[in-house]
């Protein structure tokens, strides 16, 4: 355990999983909150040095339109040249019918629809209410089930909302059970505005009875994503979303709304003695390739205190 | 909840302390490790500027030879200019008799000692063994103890050493209890080089047995520093130590060996519903003033967060 080294392996004495699935978002949630728009094979080597580093589950770009996110405006270049590799999932996100047809002829085989549990962000994000988000949604899980596709439902705003405050967990809950009735396999739950604390983590999963579906996708605004990480571990999540290299989270620009780095997810995970499958060395070399590409450091601590 | 809000109060489900009391090591321990020197005025601002935000505890300076440490050169002169406040505990570190002779000169109240749980450690800030460090500190703990002051002994490397590794709780036990036995009524127990992750912490203060003496002093190295203070919480732990604006850690530097910053601290107690008596606006106010005057940007996450 030098500064380089790995942090020493003491399994905490409350309940955790013995292994913890990592959703890597930096490829499609880190570079679409990038300033720069990223060169197509830049992507696919980081895709490539991602899945050498171990991580199991790459969300690789999103079909939304190229008018809203310029920065993923490749994403049939991006998939017609992606080498993918045997026990790696790639999937995409996908925002509507539109969306799913790009997905389907891409040939993309687990999609992502992102879904709003408050009134406002479903009205400013997805020209919706919040029970209407629903029919954009329906047709697009039930096809995309009976193409044979998996189907994660992010759910954002779930802890608080900028309009709205405090978002009520039983609201939550009710939003977050329709999307898994509607076919989605896992919800991710999302604090958005990174504004979350570990009790309040806790209250909402224990809201929804069993874990096993929910994974959760903590932004480090307010510096509390790891807490919130341990404290969903300790109530039975397994998935964590998390992007390499803290990709996505400009630190000092005017709203720093960064996600859970990686890296830093690992040196915990690591001294928890969980099992993740990451090499960290490996992943935070990619992570300072990337940010030397995006010209600016790394926002991971791990990152930074690895190569310092 | 908006932005520049307050978290949701939500308890956690697992047992916590009702109140913390929060140990605000900036003007020690965070201005000792900035590059720049502060005049003793700012610094004078600074102690009433924290006063006013409700903190309860704040070390001051240090009586190490200016020679070491000429960030805290001024430490006689800080407090003849110091204007007290009842309610308000001022200690301030003190390494040996020297010092004390010092502190007792300036009319301190209440002193900490530093120890090491490594024998390298020892060897290379204290110039003397594991064993020996105690003839330093035995006359300086009785003579403080005699004049009426309170002792805190912290202890650092408590989780990891650059040179020796993973440091074994047992030998962290035997060596803070020779702390408390001296007559130190506080421990603060250290992650110097911020490497420990939460089953760590749990085991550590498990092994002490009363976690009642304990305080927790973590930084923010690799990015673990709040999810270590809520494994402390939950062990027992109710005194934690912090830096306000994560004073001391500068991001992008060699070696980013930041303090826990004292708002994402409250940020979380807010939100756990644990009472601290900090007004976390008025502390971030002067979190900003304090890094103007260092000429950088804070580097915690909610006073950035709050100022975007």
């Amino acid at each position: 355990m030098a500064a380089t080294g790995l942090p020493a392996v003491v399994p905490s004495v409350a309940a955790l999983p013995e292994e913890v699935t990592i959703w890597e978002v930096g490829p499609r949630d880190g570079l679409q909150n990038e300033k720069s728009i990223v060169d197509v094979r830049v992507k696919l080597e980081f895709l490539d040095r991602l899945a050498d580093a171990g991580l199991r589950v790459l969300e690789a770009t999103s079909f939304v339109h190229p008018k809203w996110i310029p920065q993923l405006a490749d994403a049939e270049e991006l998939l017609a040249g992606l080498s993918k590799r045997d026990g790696v999932a790639y999937p995409v996100l996908v925002p509507n019918e539109r969306g799913l047809d790009r997905a389907l002829a891409a040939g993309v085989e687990h999609i992502a629809i992102f879904a709003s549990a408050t009134e406002t962000f479903a009205a400013r994000n997805l020209n919706r209410t919040l029970d209407s988000q629903f029919e954009m949604f329906d047709p697009v899980v039930t096809r995309a089930r009976a193409e044979g596709l998996r189907v994660r439902g992010y759910l954002s705003m779930c802890f608080g909302d900028p309009w709205e405050g405090v978002v009520p967990a039983d609201q939550v809950v009710a939003v977050g059970r329709r999307l898994l009735d509607m076919g989605c396999s896992q919800l991710s739950l999302g604090d958005t505005i990174g504004v979350a604390t570990p009790g309040q983590v806790e209250a909402l999963i224990a809201g929804f009875g069993d874990p096993a579906a929910l994974a959760v996708h903590f932004h480090d605004t307010y510096g509390q994503a790891l807490a919130n990480t341990l404290a969903a571990l300790r109530s039975g999540v397994s998935t964590v979303d998390s992007s390499a290299g803290g990709l996505g989270g400009c630190p000092y620009a005017e709203s720093a709304t960064g996600n859970l780095a990686t890296e830093d997810l690992v040196w915990m995970l690591d001294g928890l003695g969980l099992r993740h499958g990451v090499d960290l060395a490996k992943l935070a070399d990619t992570s300072v390739w990337m940010a030397e590409r995006l010209g600016r450091p790394s926002p991971s601590r791990v990152v930074q205190a690895l190569r310092g």
